[in-house]
């Protein structure tokens, strides 16, 4: 069996969160949205479907905490999420990975999904770091053994 | 606790196709993709923290069924899918519900995700019929009791 590695195209797009249980945990660098991306560490998989049903139950673990530090992500810089959006879509990346948006009435995209519209735009280090440190205690549970 | 009523929104853009042991099963009336929304039957719920850990394993099963009725369905009408694109959003419908989706390189969207995107086409009622047939017995084994 291959060895899992992660494709290179969230390298670019994403910044290293945590390394949980099953998933890596990627912060997506775009400060429209607190987004959050989840790459199961399983090499070849690129649907649900290529994963066991003890993983898809821990990924369903790491999805619903994505989701709490997604929300602790909006409110940590004042724009508290209304909405979470979850999508495992890959129809450009196609590794398996699963994207927990959190959205607003007032953001850029509204109430359209936001993959594939508008451009991202670049976090400031001083708010990278505050989104950072409210979504990383939300994840320690779940975190893999070091 | 109130009762589970199916939101009209459904009504008006997808057919009855099963009910499972815990979502509503509908064919998005949408000829352009093999499509399934899946509803659980849970009062109220709008994100997937609002259902409890057995119902989201209950729900993983789902996903994981309606990805093959949704691979059923292209096959019947001889456009295999290519790859399933799984998404939770509800930005403009909040009832909770899942939307299962077969893609293909030569579909009207891709890459692009599906929702929000260009006019829904009607299907004929004959292939209706065959899709209908593709996805049910796929479906069966996660059929609530009658």
């Amino acid at each position: 069996m291959d060895k899992f590695a992660l494709a290179s195209a969230f390298l670019s797009t994403s910044e290293p969160l945590a390394s949980l249980k099953l998933c890596e945990a990627r912060l997506q660098a775009d400060a429209r949205f607190p987004w959050i991306v989840l790459i199961p560490r399983r090499a070849g998989a690129r649907e649900l479907e290529h994963i066991s049903n003890g993983d898809r139950a821990q990924l369903m673990d790491e999805i619903i905490a994505a989701g709490a530090a997604v929300r602790a992500m909006g409110a940590a810089i004042g724009r508290p999420v209304e909405k979470l959006n979850v999508g495992a879509i890959g129809n450009i990346t196609p590794q398996l990975h699963i994207h927990v948006v959190g959205r607003r009435a007032d953001d850029e995209c509204w109430p359209d999904p936001v993959w594939g519209r508008g451009k991202s735009v670049a976090y400031d280090d001083k708010t990278l770091a505050a989104v950072m440190a409210a979504a990383l205690p939300v994840l320690r549970s779940l975190q893999a053994a070091a």
